[in-house]
């Protein structure tokens, strides 16, 4: 069977539209650590996959999985203490102030429990956050989804603060910090001019589908004082950034702000479906007296068992430390290839999450997503798994497993070097 | 560690309003076939639970997890074609009109996409549902959970059909039939009458949370036929009849309807998050386009190994035929018993899934709430766990995995006759 045939049986069987990755797909049977092996037999590094944070199939989360699978799996209408052990290891590594969790199955059940959450606290409805958002599918959330295109009344998305591609030239970076501020304070202004009550801001903590911008020093802090003085809640999303991607455990460290709730998910079960919503205690009970929320699937020991066993292997391997050394190397390179590689306009990111800007010259930084998309599927054909995205969709994406090493890294750059060599000769 | 001990840990770590079991509840460490067994060496008979429908840590499905995720778990945006094969064996389980499939991790999920799916096929957004329905948490789709009490104008909850307790006395079957379907036909007059374009209905196929009323026959297909008629998308809800809960593959085979739309849930990976809408192919075709909607945990080759397993185990043990002989095995005895038990005002269901309406007397039919839950703590006592629900919160609900047995069902008789003796003494 052909790649091409799948593709035809995967849309008689799915509908046309199912999103695949590169021009000519990959069909992988097999993963392990950083690599990804093909159909075909060829072996891929990936580069791209979050998820599977700790490897993919992590031997010690795929015994913890196995083992509480077999023994006990029942859902949370029972007392079962792992779970409880879990969240308290989970809540000890966030601020002092998250407190309590909510466990859920996917990103956008954390996110809409979150929204939910900060609507029943506030009685508010209306929804701050950055026109190329993406935190979930549901209809709530995907509110939140090109909403500058939607014309709601209850979502305002502000541009989101960029350093490189600045929605005002010639300002100094204090001065630009100011602009986006004035853009937060405009949107609370323009809730409450329409009869709005604010519900509260929705934003990755390193604004990663926004294409990982350089945020101005004390945005995020600002932002957040402002939305709480206007009686809003803080929500960050930390389904892509959180669990050591930055090389801190969580994206809001590194962007300095406290969030009221914090939002959790795919590498948290290393692809077991479990997420989170935890927050102040104030807002988690609102929302549970509220809601009597009840979730099939999450807060079970199979949940626990996961989750803890990725925590370990995170903690074990010292792969936040890790992940900042490693990520530092490669951008440290690829700024070096940069330099003698004009499309590569910027290279920039937190951690093991590296994005380079692709532009169609360094003066205008016009976005280059064809030459972007380029680079990815030539890679691709190298063995390497990357991808084009971010809010011009001309963002290379790098994201590796945090297994990734310094000598995965080095066989990248080589492929790399070579690759815009060859596209760019 | 002592049981309130642990409620408090967990109002601590989870918030207050957490819902749980019983009025002592239970502490559950390990499960088998239908058994589970808590934390002080005690062991109950599982009569409650449809998720684990291959019975408790079912080996075979443990052992497909299990290998799966040691040997590949990437997203849907790579090729895989263990999720194609399964998706056409599940596919090819449903009505002809169902071609196409997508798959998610919750029922709320499957409900929200096929909401979504209805308004976007439709271009509507008026919804019917039933006074009693539930069918998941998210923001869109909670709106039909207490829909009589929100006051929208997008959703119009009906009488749920009940021969039991009828929304109007003193009519023949075939005339109560008519005066219900007379409620589907004013909530489609009164969205047209508001100009709120209608987008489907949504139903349980066996109204399992209604609380399994006998439908007048012909009822559910009619219904269909109307909302079809005035341009509605019929969605049902197989998230707890599904997968030979009833002793048919699905709960519509039973209440004779053929959905366009079906949402699949909860025993579908007999505890491993997985759920599906599936379709019609010009449904699901709109909903793809229109989204290119991708779930991160979903579509994976994990799913798929799992979904088949628990397909294979229902089809090789003929779990089908013994939920309905079983099923109707437990119900005769129960109606044996309840020639001299005043408050058993109705023993009802499909397969194994039981219902008995727990009345304050017989001619009156008065819910006894009270009285349905002492049964459920004092069965608990006895090692049996059941659960009261309904739409009246009155009815003993008796749903065990499929794996239960006629010798388990002697045992479950034996302690329940007991229990009536010693609760209405």
């Amino acid at each position: 069977m052909t790649i091409g045939d799948i593709v035809a049986r995967r849309d008689r069987l799915f509908g046309k539209g199912t999103p695949l990755f590169y021009e000519t797909p990959v069909h992988l049977v097999r993963g392990e650590g950083p690599w990804l092996f093909a159909a075909d037999g060829r072996r891929y590094l990936d580069m791209y996959n979050n998820i599977p944070v700790v490897g993919h199939c992590n031997p010690r989360v795929v015994a913890a999985l196995a083992e509480q699978a077999a023994t006990h799996s029942t859902h949370s209408r029972y007392l079962d203490t792992r779970i409880l052990d879990y969240a308290e290891r989970l809540l000890a590594l966030h601020a002092d102030e998250i407190t309590q969790v909510v466990f859920a199955c996917t990103g956008t059940e954390a996110n809409e429990i979150a929204m939910q959450m900060a609507q029943m606290a506030t009685g508010g409805r209306g929804f701050i956050c950055t026109d190329a958002a993406y935190h979930g599918n549901s209809s709530l959330v995907g509110q939140l989804t090109h909403a500058p295109h939607r014309g709601r009344t209850d979502v305002h998305a502000i541009p989101f603060p960029d350093a490189y591609r600045p929605v005002e030239a010639g300002l100094s970076a204090d001065a630009l910090g100011e602009r986006y501020l004035a853009e937060v304070r405009a949107a609370i202004d323009d809730f409450a001019a329409a009869g709005t009550p604010l519900a509260g801001i929705l934003l990755c903590s390193i604004l990663a589908n926004e294409g990982l911008p350089d945020i101005p020093a004390g945005f995020m802090g600002r932002a957040a004082a402002m939305v709480r003085e206007a009686g809003g809640v803080v929500i960050l999303d930390e389904v892509q950034a959180g669990f050591c991607r930055t090389g801190s455990w969580w994206g809001y460290q590194v962007t300095d702000v406290v969030p009221d709730i914090v939002t959790m998910g795919k590498p948290m079960g290393n692809g077991y479906p479990l997420s989170a919503c935890a927050g102040r205690a104030d807002l988690i009970g609102v929302f549970r007296e509220r809601t009597g929320y009840f979730n099939t699937f999450s807060s079970t020991p199979v949940h626990a068992a996961v989750g803890m066993a990725v925590i370990d292997e995170l903690e074990d391997r010292g792969l936040a430390a890790q992940a900042a050394d490693v990520g530092e190397y490669l951008r440290s390179a690829l700024r070096e290839i940069a330099t003698t590689c004009e499309p590569m306009g910027d290279v920039r990111g937190h951690g093991l999450f590296v994005g380079i800007d692709w532009v169609v010259d360094r003066d205008g930084r016009e976005p280059d997503v064809a030459g972007a998309a380029r680079v990815a599927n030539a890679l691709k054909d190298r063995g390497f798994l990357v991808s084009n995205a971010g809010a011009y969709d001309n963002l290379v994406k790098i994201r590796p497993p945090l297994v990734f090493e310094r000598r995965h890294a080095d066989r990248f750059l080589e492929a790399f070097a070579e690759t815009v060599a060859a596209v760019h000769a």
